[in-house]
């Protein structure tokens, strides 16, 4: 496999200030799944889900062409189920509820086909398992991207020192760069971060756009000025993933290559935030990404 | 005179969680008058100061060509006090006290040789002494930039409306373009506020950068991620100095030129954060300036 996500395979419930979407298919791997396969072939996913999983969703993957052997169905059990609630500023959100149901003692077996994968993007997860699949990989990928959040700084500090250490490239938002480093200012921050262990370090802003880090070099990637912020669950992982998925394409990993997946990874993020859960990933095309590529360049673009 | 700014001229006192200013020279158009004297000669200033303002800063402000004809100084009285703390996050701050002194009753007065001026620049006030100021000017200038607060479109709505009508750029934060517009993605924002009359609309976002509307067009500008933000007061003010500073110098008014514009003024403002009050902009020169410029365009360039 060329390009493995390991993250949740779920379903959510999503009220914002202006809708709700009822029950409906989530999870990081779901949307880095989604994204990456919109720009590469060879995307497998490692997950578990339970026996109420929508067939049609996973019918829909496969049509993609992602690879699902990794993804382990645990029969009469319920799948993840997270539901959340925006404020009005559709950045910040509330939890309404977490079931973790198969998540708990979920102990990723990769197949003997994904462990000689070239990119591994490592979502969101218990560090305890980012670390256990990295543990299964015998040859170091050409390039490892962790995803992570505030709840593991708070709870599993030493696991998630241990795979930062051993990842090329951290996705973070900027209050969690923050806490990991305590370092107020971001530039800073990353600096800190760098010195864990990764080589590049992601500062996701949301409606603001990322930064990149590498060494003493910084790229700032805005964020395509929407008309409507229906949903920004998965910006995040559709993100990672059109980042990650980008790499796998080009085949280069260089300062120029990360900044180009920046700004593809920042336009994917912008449609999936267009629609509730997948639904815009799902109709999405690769002309359209390319369409907003070139957007995002005339944006900054100073003549 | 080329190029008139109105605005205070004052004295500010700031606490940041990392130190603390003591009793300093401050006000919209000191930083205005800094910021726009370094890219271009014939800056006038119209203010009203006390007797306690002191005499080293105007000698300052004259050896930088600034001219203070429109400066009223009002004997036995004191100028306008600000003090103000600001948030762990440097971007928001609290009042701590407003003393108005010398602006109570302002009612400025333009020397003649003010009232044929090419820009003019309205910096934060009373929308009525803003309106005031475009009444005495009988030719209409080639630019005129507004900025303005939260506070004015709380207390004098109508007078607001009127003088937005009557400019051609207006400079706002994001969440002021928010209660301007009643709308929350700035987007729709923009658009409601262009429809209130001015062609350019530059949403400011602090650290997040910023961005410009006109028609349907959109440019964002990255803001230069700082290594230490001692003191952001009078970040806008330097930006909004920069932005018709350059326009002036060229002048050219175009969607092009604002672009260049508004990455000029980014540079002053990210110079003016670097030290507490105008000491930054005190020290500053053109080819610092040009210098940051450029790394501002590496910042965004994706090669």
């Amino acid at each position: 496999m060329k390009l493995v996500a390991v993250g949740t395979v779920a379903f959510d419930e999503i009220e914002t200030p202006f809708g709700s979407s009822g029950k409906i298919v989530g999870g990081a791997a779901t949307y880095i799944g989604l994204s990456a396969s919109l720009l590469t072939r060879g995307v497998g996913i490692v997950s578990v889900i339970g026996e109420d999983f929508p067939r049609e969703t996973l019918d829909f993957m496969r049509q993609r062409g992602i690879d699902l052997e990794g993804l382990e169905v645990l029969p009469g059990q319920k799948s993840f189920f997270w539901a959340g609630r925006y404020h009005y500023d559709m950045n910040s959100r509330d939890t309404l509820a977490t079931e973790l149901n198969v998540l708990l003692g979920f102990n990723p077996k990769l197949p003997e086909a994904y462990t000689n994968c070239e990119y591994l993007m490592l979502g969101n997860l218990d560090p305890a398992i980012q670390n256990a699949v990295i543990d299964q990989i015998p040859r170091r990928p050409k390039l490892v991207v962790l995803d992570t959040m505030n709840f593991w700084m708070d709870q599993a500090w030493n696991e998630l020192m241990r795979v930062i250490a051993r990842v090329d490239v951290i996705t973070i938002n900027d209050a969690e760069a923050r806490q990991l480093s305590g370092e107020h200012s971001l530039v800073k921050a990353a600096r800190k971060i760098l010195a864990m262990g990764p080589a590049y370090v992601v500062i996701k802003k949301g409606e603001h756009g990322a930064l990149l880090f590498h060494g003493d070099q910084v790229f700032v990637a805005p964020a395509l000025p929407l008309e409507d912020v229906v949903d920004p669950t998965g910006a995040g992982d559709s993100f990672a993933g059109g980042l990650i998925g980008h790499i796998a394409r080009t085949g280069e990993v260089s300062f120029r290559s990360l900044k180009q997946g920046i700004v593809v990874g920042s336009a994917i993020a912008s449609f999936t935030c267009e629609r509730f859960g997948t639904a815009r990933l799902e109709s999405l095309g690769i002309r359209e990404i390319e369409e907003r590529v070139k957007e995002f360049e005339r944006l900054v673009g100073v003549e």
